[in-house]
């Protein structure tokens, strides 16, 4: 990372951000990690897991000395912070963020901060189903993409800091705008989350009692946090709804071949998923 | 398992088949267990494996002698062998399968068997990833659940032998109609697999690109056999078709919600599949 960066701020101490203090510490940031947070007990807790030196529940506090801010609450939260965050961030420092949705971010953070410049939104495809520090893991990052979306309001010395910090951690970058991002993530995250919500939906009682392996496996992320995923699912929801359009064609596409006892058409549909999640699976194994 | 069971006849010793020896086995049956297959190299590796005791490509030398047949290839295989089977099954026989539909199975077993009361329709909600006799394993079936589709044909005494082997390997017994099982089974496992070949449909190249283990995990499936899905797709189309119209209304209730950005409607969306999921595994961990 930048030689200059003598303090990195994280707001936000849950899985993402203790992981990302665990991270910068392994991969050789010697500077200060401050952590902000809601509560002093998941502060201490991150503190005492090596994932931040220091804690404050006190934003201002905490940014006071940052040269580099990361946001790592959920979205809606990010969105609440960064109004709090222009008043009190030192004209100098880069900010940037891990929220699953950019576009309606990006504009917050522009529109917010009096260097709009000095934001790059950042999205590190990264997670779990833990939540909070004490599930940080220092690998978490290695060798997974990130998304970075600067705007063309964007400085390119932040962008050069914010690059570098995700490069430091071992993650594979790519560039896109706030909107291709959250079309994107639309299709590969939120689609796939809301499927696994719905398939239960979709079970019956007397269907959950022979439900076994496979069902578990698909509906696994079902059991995630309704408040944050509504925020993400409301947030991107202009997005989505593009995408939905998509999905309801696939499934008419689905429906008509069926309906048709049309076996060649069936089998093309398995056949085409099948080549592309084998190559996508051998290019992650080969790049992670 | 029932005490004058000398011999066990398998056809299809792949994953289940093979498991199914190496279970039989494991829970102290002592009697006979005969392989059927298409190929001489399957069928030697499923006796090294101990499988089973010995193989043959013949159906009618390999159920000769039988008193339990199960029949445990794909599902568009076990519809074509049913009256090859009909011709050379000895008439004391008990005849069950492993079939991921039933509805279309037992009616053509019922059709083809000359003592259609002798057959017995089972689903084992077991299975996995890998394929063949060597992925084989003695506890496939324990804990699982197993659904009898036994209807007003079938014998008494041929559905207490059927339901003593699954019993004995440690399986929760649970009994529905054909059609019944036709629909949980579209539920609960041919919806989530479509949902997985739809999602990777859905995703662009672009997108490919920065998927991650969320997207890894909810696409796994479609990375299986497009031949045996499209037979269990095309098999069970008719159950299918009112599966999709509810499932057309769940994606319209979710499209409603978000166009409206209702947060509590998708909270509660999300709050109602969190439940469901988290007493689904529960009930799940306590049982098996």
């Amino acid at each position: 990372m930048h030689g200059r960066i003598q303090q990195v701020t994280v707001v936000g101490t849950g899985l993402l951000g203790g992981s990302l203090g665990l991270a910068l510490r392994a991969h050789g940031f010697e500077g200060r990690i401050v952590g902000v947070g809601r509560r002093d007990a998941t502060l201490e807790a991150a503190r005492a897991c090596g994932c931040i030196d220091e804690g404050t529940t006190d934003l201002a506090t905490g940014v006071a000395e940052a040269d580099l801010v990361v946001l790592a609450p959920p979205v809606g939260t990010i969105l609440k912070l960064l109004p709090q965050l222009a008043q009190c961030l030192p004209a100098g420092a880069v900010v940037t963020d891990v929220g699953s949705t950019k576009e309606s971010i990006v504009a917050a953070a522009e529109a917010a901060l009096r260097r709009p410049g000095r934001f790059v939104g950042s999205h590190p495809m990264a997670g779990g189903e833990l939540t909070g520090p004490r599930a940080g893991d220092a690998n978490l990052f290695t060798g997974k993409p990130v998304i970075l979306t600067p705007t063309d309001r964007t400085e390119g010395e932040a962008l050069a800091q914010v690059t570098a910090m995700w490069e430091g951690l071992g993650m594979r970058l790519h560039r896109m705008s706030p909107r291709q991002h959250d079309v994107a993530v639309g299709r590969i995250s939120h689609m796939p989350h809301a499927a696994a919500v719905l398939l239960v939906a979709l079970a019956q009682e007397a269907d959950l009692e022979v439900a076994s392996t496979g069902f578990g496996g698909m509906t696994r992320v079902a059991a995630g946090d309704p408040n944050m995923w509504a925020d993400i699912f409301l947030d991107n929801a202009d997005a989505l709804a593009g995408v939905l359009g998509e999905w309801r064609k696939l499934w008419a596409e689905f429906e008509k071949v069926l309906a048709d006892r049309d076996r060649e058409g069936v089998i093309k549909l398995l056949r085409d998923a099948q080549q592309t999640r084998r190559e996508w699976e051998k290019n992650a194994n080969e790049l992670g």
